[in-house]
Formats: C-alpha cells, sequence, structure tokens
C-alpha cells in the first residue's frame, strides 16, 4: 500500500451484493470484490465462496468433529423467533442511535472531516460499531433487510474511510494520543487489537451475509500492512501481546475465510505470548494473556478476557490439533463446571476487576456474571463442541443461552442488564437495565448473539447430523457427503419437552441422526416413526444410526419436571438453599408476584419445602408468555423471638407461604422488585 | 452585638483556665469569663459551676432517673485504659495533624486573612475540627495535658475569629455561598445546623474541661444573635428543619449548661417540625426530621441521622417528661433491638444512603454499620438508661462500644473503619481501615467517644448508685445527698469475669449498689463481704441495698461460658449460621489464623458444631493481648462432588478443621485477611 495515497482512497463501494435470506436460495453477490475495493484490494484476499458458512467456517478444520450448520440454513419459528425478532426490530434499530447520540460514529467521521465533535468515549469505543455491525452481518445471513442492511454499509464506508494509509485503524489513537500506538503500555490496556478483533469478526460476518468485503480487506489491510511488518516474534518485531483476548479467535477465523496460515500462526505466537515481555502476576491473571495459554491451571482474572482468551485457544486446537491445548482446555472446562459457573450459565462473580473469584465463590446479590462473559462461555462452549462432539458442552451453552445471556436484554430489546446478579434489592439503589452504558460491550453482544443464534442449533459430523438445541425450526442444509438434508422441529420447547422432528433428506439415505439428551433430563422417551429407541442417557447425544426417508418422524420426550437443586456446600451464600429449575430455564421469585398480604419483610424470609412438589402453567399474557411455577413455602419470621438466641434453644413456628416463580430471564421487566434464584429450603 | 464590630474583636483569650485531671481536684477557673470574652459575652451567661459536670448534666433534669457521673471521677486502669492512652498518645494527634494537611484549618484562617488556601471539603468540615476539639475537652477533663490545651487553644481562637458580626458561623457559607444561608435546600442538605450542634458539644465539652467559655459564648452568640431571631416557629421568622438532627441535643445540652429555657424550647421546635416546609417522603425517611419526631414509628433513612435524633428526643423527654416523646422512643427501641441491631451493637444495614434497611435487612459483607451510627446508637442508649434506669439499654451500651465501635479504630489508633461489616475478602480490593476520608466524621467520633468513656460507667440515683460498665476503674464522686464515695473495680474483666469491688462511702450510710446484670451472663453469683446475695437476673440491675461501711467488698462472678448464637430466621444471610461470643466480646474467624494445611477456598467453607464447646486462652502477646477461641469445626468442601445437584440426593463428608477466632473488634489489625462473624453452623 503506497504511503502516499490519502486516507480518502479507502472509501469503500456501497455498491455491494443483496442480503440473502437463505443459504439454499442465495443470490449471486454483484461487484462484491470490483469497484473502488479492487483498486485497495489487499495482499491477501479472501476465499470468494463466501456463501453459505457458518458462524466458525470449520468446513476444513482438521479438528473439528463437529461442523456448524450456516445461520443462513435454519429458521427459527418458535421461542426463540420472538426474542430475534425484537432484536432485529427493536435493539438493533435503538442501539444504533444510541451508538450515534454518543458521538460513537463521530469518532471516524472526525478523522474524515464529516464531524467537529470530540473524540469520545472510552479507548474501546470502536468496538462497539463493529460488533453492531456483525450483528447486522448475522442478522443479513438470515433475513432480507435492506434498509438495514445500507445503514450498515454507510457506516461501513465512514469506519474504513478512518483508516490510515499504513492499514492502522482506531479512532482514538490518533493527534495527541498517536504516539501511543502499540506502546507496551497501550498493548495491555488500550485495546487496540481487541478493536481490530471485533472489525474483523463483524467483517466476516458481514462479509458471509453479502459477500460485500469492504471491512473485510480493511481487517486484512491492518494485518498485513501495518500489524505484520513490525510485531511479532521477530528479533526486529516488537512483541505482541493481546491485552484484551479477541485477536486471536477473530485472525483464527480470518485464516479460516482467505486460507492464509500467517494469521493462525499469528494468533498461535500471540496465545503462546511473547517472552521478551513480563507482565506482573496481578496483569497476568486479570490479562489472561501474556504467558503461554497452555500454562494456565484455572480460570481467573477478567472473565470476558479469559472467556475469549478460550475461544481462541479453543479455535488454535481446532485447526492445529495441539494435544497441549486441548489438555490446558479441558482442565480450564472442570474449572468452569465445577467451580466457577452459575446455575445462570453466568460467570465472573467479583465486581472488582470484573473478575472470576476462588473456587465455589459465586456470590448471588454481588454476582457479576456481566452478560458479555455468559456470550464469552457460551462462544467457547460452542467451540468446545465442535472438537468433542460431547454433549456436556452442549449444556453449558444451552444453560447460558436460556437464562444468564436471555436475562441481559429486555423484553421490549430496548435495555440491557450489565451485571446479572442472581438475588437483587431495588433499595440497594441499583437500577439493574439501562440502554446504555458508556462501556456498551454487553448490548450489541447480545445482539450479535441473538442474530447468529440459528447458527448454534445444528452441526454436521462425518457421519449425520447433531441436534444440539430445542426449538420450533426448519433447517434446509446436507450432511457432509452433500445429500440435501430437511429438518423440521415442532415443538413448544422450552415450555413443552415434546420435540417432533421431521427428517428429510433428498434420498434416502442411511447417517446418524444425534440427539442431545440434555443433562437436567432425568427421563427420556424416544421413538422413530412410533417405535421406541433405547439408550438415551441424559448429558450425551442419543445416536440413531438408520436408513432415513423423507418425513421420517422423530419424538423426543423431555423430562420436565422441575428440579429442586442444591449447589455444592462450599458455595457459602447457597447452603441451605435451593434453586428451581425446569427444563432449560431457571426459575426465580421476584418479590411483587408474591401474596402481599402475607407481609412479609424481605423475600429471603420465604423457605421453598423440599419434601414437596411444584406445580406450573403457561401464562401466555405474562412476561411474553412464560410458564410460571407455584411451589409449597412458608414463612419463618417469628415477630416474638428476639434477634439473637442461643443457636439450637428456639423452634420457630412457620406460616404457609406458597411461593410463585417466574423465569429468570425475564425477570426486572416490570415495576423493580426484588429478586431471588437461590431460596432457603425446609426440608 | 452591634453589627459594626469586625471579625477581629471576637478573637478569644487564650489565658484559660488550667486543665482539670480529676473532679476531686479541681483547679480554679482563671480567667475563664474574663478578658477579651468578657467584653464579647453573649446575652446568655454559662452557668459558672462548670466543674464536675458528666457527659450530660443530668443534675437538675426532672425525668432523669440516673445522673451520669463526671469523665473526670473515673479512672479508668483496665482494658479500656490502653485503649484510651491510645487515643490521646497516637489518634488525637496524628488526626490533628490529619486535619490540617487536609485544609480543615484552612478555610477557618483563610478568613481571618492567615491563609490564601482555597475552602475545601464537604459542607460539614467544620464539624470534623468541633468534634476534634470536643475530644481534647473530654481528654482534658481526665487528664492535665498542657501541650494539649495550647493547641487546642489556639485553634478554638482561630475557628472563632472566623465567627461573623452576628454570630454566623460556616466556613464554607461564604463568599459566593454566602448568599445559600440557610435557605430550605441548604437547611436540608448543608449541615449548617449540624456543624453548630458539633461546635456547641465541643464548646460544652471543652468548658467542662477548663471553664474556658471562649468556644462556647462563641456558640450562645450563633443561636442568640444569628438563629433565634430570624429563624424559629413565629410568622416573621424562617421555619427550621434540622437536615441533619444533631443541633436538638447540643440544644439541649446548651440548655443545661446556661440554664436558659429557650435553648430546649428551640430544641422541641426542631423536633416537632414546621408544618409551614414540608417534605417528600423520601427527604422525610432520610434525614430522619422535617415532621414530628412523635410521629416516627420506625428507625429508616440515614442511621446517624436517625440516631442523632433519637438522642435529641430522649433529651428533650429528660427535661419534659413528655409521654408521646416516651412512647415513641420506646417504639424505635424496639424496632432497633428486635429487627436493626447489628450483633457487633452497629447499625444501617445499606451502604445506600447509609441507611436503615428493612427489618431484619442485616447483611455481613455489605453491611454499612458506620462508626459514626454505632456511636450515636451508644449516645442514644445512654440517654434511655438515664431516664428509665433499665439494663436493657445498657446491655445495647456494651455490645455497641466492646464491638461495632471499638472495631472502628485500630489498635494504634492511626486508622479508621468508616464502614464495619460483618464479613469480609480482600480479594473485593476494598480497604477497610484508612487514616483519612474526605468525609471524616467517624475518625474524631471514636476519639471523643474514648475520651469520655469514664462518663459512662457510673450513675447515680435518688437511692444509690449504679455500676453499669465493668472494667479495673476507680471512682471519686459521691451520692446524691453529698456523702463522697470511692468506689474500686478489680477485674481483668472483658476476659475475665470476676469482678470485686470496694465500696468506700466517707461515712458509713445505708443506700444501694446497683450491679448489671449483663442480658448474656446465664448464671451468676454474687457475694457482699462474703455472704451470697440472690436475686440477678440476666438483663436486669440487682439492687443491693444495706448500710455500706468504707472498704466493704463485693464479688461479682459473671458467666463467661462462650455461646452459640443464632440470629431470628428472618435474617436471610445468617440462616444455618452461629455466632459467637464470651461476655461482651463478639468473636470473629480471620482467615490468617486458621490451619494453611486445610486448602480452604473461602473461609465460607468452615462449619462450626453446635453440639460441642468452645475452649479459649488469653494470648498478652496477641493483638495488644486478646481472649482466642478454638471449637470444634469441618470443612464440607467435596471436590468430587458437582457444583448443582439435586436437593437432598447427596450427603457430604466433612473433614475436621478446628476454628480460631479473635476478637471481632480486633480484625484487619494485621495482614489483609478474609473475615466473618457469622459462620455456617453444622448440628
Amino acid at each position: 500500500m503506497p504511503k502516499s495515497l490519502s486516507r480518502r482512497t479507502f472509501l469503500a463501494s456501497s455498491s455491494a451484493a443483496l442480503a440473502t435470506f437463505a443459504a439454499m436460495d442465495l443470490p449471486q453477490s454483484a461487484g462484491a470484490l470490483s469497484g473502488r475495493n479492487a483498486a485497495t484490494s489487499p495482499s491477501t484476499a479472501p476465499n470468494p465462496d463466501w456463501k453459505g458458512k457458518a458462524v466458525l467456517d470449520l468446513s476444513r478444520s482438521p479438528h473439528a468433529k463437529l461442523k456448524q450448520v450456516p445461520v443462513s440454513a435454519v429458521t427459527v419459528t418458535g421461542f426463540w423467533a420472538s426474542r430475534r425478532e425484537t432484536n432485529v426490530k427493536s435493539s438493533i434499530p435503538t442501539m444504533r442511535d444510541e451508538l450515534l447520540a454518543h458521538g460513537r460514529m463521530d469518532n471516524f467521521l472526525r478523522l474524515e472531516g464529516k464531524s467537529t465533535a470530540k473524540q469520545i468515549g472510552p479507548v474501546y469505543s470502536d468496538s462497539d460499531i463493529y460488533k453492531w455491525l456483525e450483528s447486522v452481518g448475522f442478522v443479513l445471513q438470515s433475513e432480507y433487510q435492506p434498509e438495514l442492511r445500507k445503514t450498515a454499509d454507510g457506516m461501513i464506508r465512514d469506519v474504513v474511510a478512518a483508516q490510515e494509509p499504513d492499514g492502522y485503524l482506531n479512532t482514538h489513537y490518533v493527534d495527541a494520543h498517536k504516539s501511543e500506538r502499540m506502546l507496551l503500555h497501550t498493548q495491555q490496556v488500550g485495546h487496540e487489537l481487541y478493536c481490530i478483533g471485533h472489525f474483523l469478526q463483524g467483517a466476516i460476518a458481514y462479509y458471509r451475509a453479502t459477500g460485500d468485503a469492504t471491512m473485510l480487506n480493511a481487517g486484512i489491510r491492518f494485518v498485513d500492512d501495518f500489524l505484520l511488518p513490525k510485531y511479532g516474534p521477530g528479533a526486529d518485531q516488537t512483541p505482541i501481546v493481546a491485552g484484551h483476548p479477541e485477536i486471536e479467535m477473530s485472525l483464527i477465523e480470518l485464516y479460516r475465510t482467505t486460507g492464509n496460515r500467517k494469521y493462525l500462526e499469528l494468533a498461535g505466537y500471540i496465545l503462546h505470548g511473547d517472552s521478551r515481555w513480563t507482565f506482573d502476576p496481578d496483569a497476568i491473571t486479570y490479562m489472561f494473556c501474556g504467558i503461554p495459554f497452555t500454562s494456565r491451571t484455572k480460570l481467573e482474572g477478567h472473565a470476558v478476557r479469559a472467556m475469549y482468551a478460550c475461544c481462541g485457544a479453543t479455535d488454535y486446537y481446532l485447526e492445529t490439533g495441539d494435544p497441549t491445548y486441548w489438555k490446558t482446555l479441558e482442565t480450564l472446562w472442570h474449572d468452569l463446571s465445577e467451580h466457577q459457573l452459575y446455575i445462570t450459565g453466568g460467570v465472573g462473580a467479583r465486581s472488582d476487576g470484573e473478575a472470576f473469584g476462588d473456587a465455589y465463590e459465586l456470590p448471588n446479590a454481588t454476582a457479576y456474571g456481566e452478560s458479555c462473559a455468559a456470550i464469552g462461555n457460551m462462544m467457547w462452549n460452542a467451540r468446545m463442541l465442535a472438537a468433542s462432539g460431547e454433549a456436556r458442552f452442549a449444556d453449558v451453552i444451552e444453560r447460558a443461552l436460556y437464562n444468564g445471556i436471555n436475562s441481559g436484554m429486555s423484553l421490549d430489546g430496548k435495555m440491557y442488564c450489565y451485571r446479572n446478579p442472581l438475588a437483587f434489592d431495588p433499595a440497594t439503589g441499583d437500577v439493574i437495565r439501562n440502554p446504555w452504558y458508556d462501556t456498551t460491550c454487553c448490548p450489541p453482544n447480545l445482539e450479535r448473539t441473538f442474530a447468529a443464534l440459528p447458527g448454534y442449533f445444528y452441526s454436521t459430523s462425518k457421519d449425520g447430523i447433531y441436534v444440539h438445541l430445542y426449538d420450533a425450526s426448519e433447517m434446509r442444509w446436507h450432511l457432509e457427503d452433500g445429500t440435501a438434508l430437511h429438518l423440521v422441529q415442532e415443538t413448544s420447547y422450552p415450555w413443552n419437552g415434546d420435540i417432533h422432528l421431521t427428517v428429510s433428506p433428498e434420498t434416502s439415505t442411511e447417517f446418524t441422526v444425534y440427539l442431545r439428551i440434555p443433562g437436567w433430563s432425568a427421563t427420556n422417551a424416544v421413538k422413530v416413526s412410533g417405535e421406541s429407541i433405547e439408550g438415551a442417557v441424559p448429558g450425551q447425544y442419543l445416536a440413531i444410526r438408520r436408513r432415513w426417508t423423507a418425513g421420517d418422524r422423530v419424538h423426543l420426550a423431555l423430562d420436565m419436571t422441575p428440579q429442586l437443586l442444591a449447589a455444592n456446600p462450599a458455595v457459602a451464600e447457597d447452603v441451605g438453599k435451593v434453586a428451581i429449575e425446569r427444563g432449560p430455564i431457571v426459575f426465580c421469585m421476584e418479590a411483587l408476584d408474591q401474596n402481599p398480604s402475607l407481609h412479609y419483610a424481605n423475600l429471603s424470609d420465604f423457605r421453598a419445602h423440599t419434601k414437596s412438589g411444584v406445580s406450573g402453567r403457561y401464562e401466555p399474557d405474562l412476561l411474553g408468555g412464560v410458564y410460571v411455577l407455584e411451589h409449597e413455602g412458608s414463612l419463618a419470621k417469628d415477630e416474638a423471638l428476639g434477634l439473637y438466641t442461643p443457636a439450637g434453644a428456639v423452634r420457630v413456628e412457620e406460616r404457609p407461604a406458597p411461593l410463585k416463580l417466574i423465569p429468570y430471564y425475564a425477570w426486572a421487566n416490570r415495576a423493580p422488585s426484588a429478586m431471588q434464584v437461590w431460596i432457603t429450603a425446609k426440608a
């Protein structure tokens, strides 16, 4: 790239492809790599077969046992359809308005001379625009949305126009801050590569939707022209530290998109860390990078950083099969699932440092459980699932998705949680849902997740198809041997455990349908064409191998009995308490649903009886339609008993007090009200 | 006071009385009301008998059943002697340095033209100087400290020099802020009268120590010349709202000091509130004023405000006997003791608004328990005790003093807690003890409390003497009939429950010695001259009426068996937990005392066995000399057990893990370490 070219020469073409809305029916890309883009195309070209790619393009990944099915191949019509509709109609447009109102685009426009506003927002503000564009990319993989496409094209044009002739792009490190670029301290805390990581993810999602490589080519230029020549392991190069991991997974997806192995190698170098730079132990903990990833033995530090680092490391394993990576990933995953995972699928116990706590440190009211961290957890487990084909990873995806992620966006799609605590008292003054955060990482992260969600439903394997998530939906894709496959799920999951699948290969052929039996489903019944199939084991895939003929019907009946769960006794705040789940849904009590005549002081006065059952019903008009549970309970408050009395000397009389519970994800969508997931148990 | 007099004419005399150090041996006041003070003496003169007055001068209060014994009459030689020595030698001097270093005196000096520093600190900063001067006043009531006296005299001179000709005094509401004086909003949040309340308390303590009325006369001038003419109930007057209660109790102490009933009436007016000004419900809750005190039905809002309001209201009852006040005070006290009192004697559960929570809302790690609120609690209960002679109030004083107040100052006297939580994890990043807070209300409040402490030990009644607090000490005072009485306590309380009293009236005479039997002491033995006395009831005073002759010996043996206490089941965080007390001391676990070989993750992993005893020993070299407890415990952490399992399905094996506990007041005096008072119980 000649240095004399001005910033204006990087203006992108807006005459890009029409959006696609179904992988089976992709329109031809028109001018995706032509026009001005052609004049500025980078040294590495994206692979021209942009169509029909999944969230992760594992089609050529040698260590992926499973290959994701593209977003465009799956149409969701059930539970998640309304959330996704809200996402497109409400969240994505209002978040664009918020981003504009808070000057996040002015930061770019200023560099083009189109705005006189001062640079605004934290150093990572560019990434919020990129995540929003990624959301649009995934929406356009599902739907024809010409107005949204036009808006995004315009924003991409303005973003790319801010790129400098040497490929550098960041609206903070300009003017007086230009001299700070890629310094040791800036790499640690300045988020330059974090922003580029999100830029690349946004670029790839957009490219896979539209074939328009404007953004992707700009990302490649950053890496090829700015980063690779000067930064890396070479003696004449400056070391790289990710600071906030994110660049790793995006470089590997760039490798998958271009076929150019240098991006994979760069990701491996960053994951390994450069020993020429050493960091103090607190920084190594917090950043979850700076030392070899494979030397990690537990989850610690900033939860989103740790989760994104695990995503990158799993991507690296999927491409290289390096067994030391897999060993580390397994160690960390066991730490996650045995010590660090909220029952909601959220992670990161501490507000201080937005960090993982010690093992079993899972407080409720003070839980951080950042929406981004729950999303990072889902993204990581999706990669582990692809690497292994093991259902334990899908169980974590489902737990996070239905609970600690879904809670992060209000039902109307306009308010977001940054924290997702498991208990709440509005008397603290905390306002848990807000339309905007100055660090607005979570809102567009939720938006890209819901937009990409159909891409998490199914995978193919060498021998068949995996069903990971249940919801009314339709898949039009193909087996790995190329046989077209149409799969229809009819169900009112997650409220009902009956799932009817119609399996229709284009020609009658033998393959395996892998049905996920959720870990929470104790008793299960499976029939194919009316014939019972044995062997369903909770927490595993049930492999049904047979010759399938179009219209074959599978019926799966999952166990939707509400369950009272106890936490490991090392979880201090949950000792003597229970949480109630039904299917994939974690329930909670909101104070406003309890009988006001009971005159309880705090929600925590209630006791859940452990020796009685839970009843429930679907309430179509409540909270967008939810199942509510009712459970026998009591109130132990004893007005006559003193505050402090000798232990064991007093037996407290309890009053009956039925508990009413709603799904956790729907909390804080009515009036401010106390909430708790964990309820004191009474044997 | 002619308006034409310049500020300089208010310069106070420094040729004041020498300090007193024992009420029985008071030097003559030299020039207390002479010199420049005489020229500027206010319309109301302080009562010239300044000597031998108690913290509260109840000598003429018609509804005080008990009259406090002065600070100067009691010499403490036991447990509290070392804390009081640290207070004088370390805390008070270093806090003066901190106040000076943070410009709190510059605010005054600037108005004299002696400093060019800008006004600094929150609007209530003047009160920190006044509380520090009050501390010195109480020190000088006990000890001959000429250097300290000289320093304080100089500071008083500079403070009083800032008073304006019309009596107004506040270093914030000058210059650009002058127009805000006593506006409705300023009265609500601006702390003008709060500062004057502390000024009056400091002035009275100093006057009672030295006879120097410089500060007192200035305080009278504020009230007489500035406040009373323009503010009050009259149609031509502006209403008063306390905003932060404090002025009420200080006006009543001013009434006690001068005999001028207008101060009592003003306090009553403020306690009643002025219906011409109405406030929104949140403000009424938060301020704990603005409506008639007698309309209150529960403790709520800002805890220090509520406690100080209760102090003022009890003072008002002590002078008026108004039964509606007593009824309200009893209602509020039951709310305190039954719903709002931490086991440490701290109050105010919420950080948000530094406020009382709902009934039974007593979280541990997030407990606010401001040092000032615990002190306010003690001050209020001392007044309730004087009004009633009932030991339940002394029980609260002792609980607060030994635990939630004593914890507020580090053992070296140089660091202070603002919050006093009942559980702590240093991983939160919170630093609990600090030498300075920009709102530095708590440090000098602790200092004045420890300096005044001997004044809380004894009271007289019509028929004898009350012993409220036990500690090695000596009292030289007199019965209300004038009979001189010398009383010696020999004990190593609070570590040992044996207390030997020697009762020596100047002549053999019949009267009653009231011994407090603490509520926590289940079995008690009392002997007089070797003869057993029956009738000791926990939580009451034991009245021993007889003819006492000099040298009569009383032996009281209290029950120092460590006790495991449970909280009312409505206290959510304490369900299934116990706290351990021994005598008046609440114990806690610090992580650094536990066996490191146990490899527990969190302090809360420990279980205290409820069916076994507690052993203990005095460790003279630990934390300045403390009793430590050891108790059978176990660790329930089960590495093999999953995070979440069906409730009741799993029985966890526990490992033996003895617990080691130290007094709560001594926590956070070594390395940062996790701490908890409430320990999960195992039956």
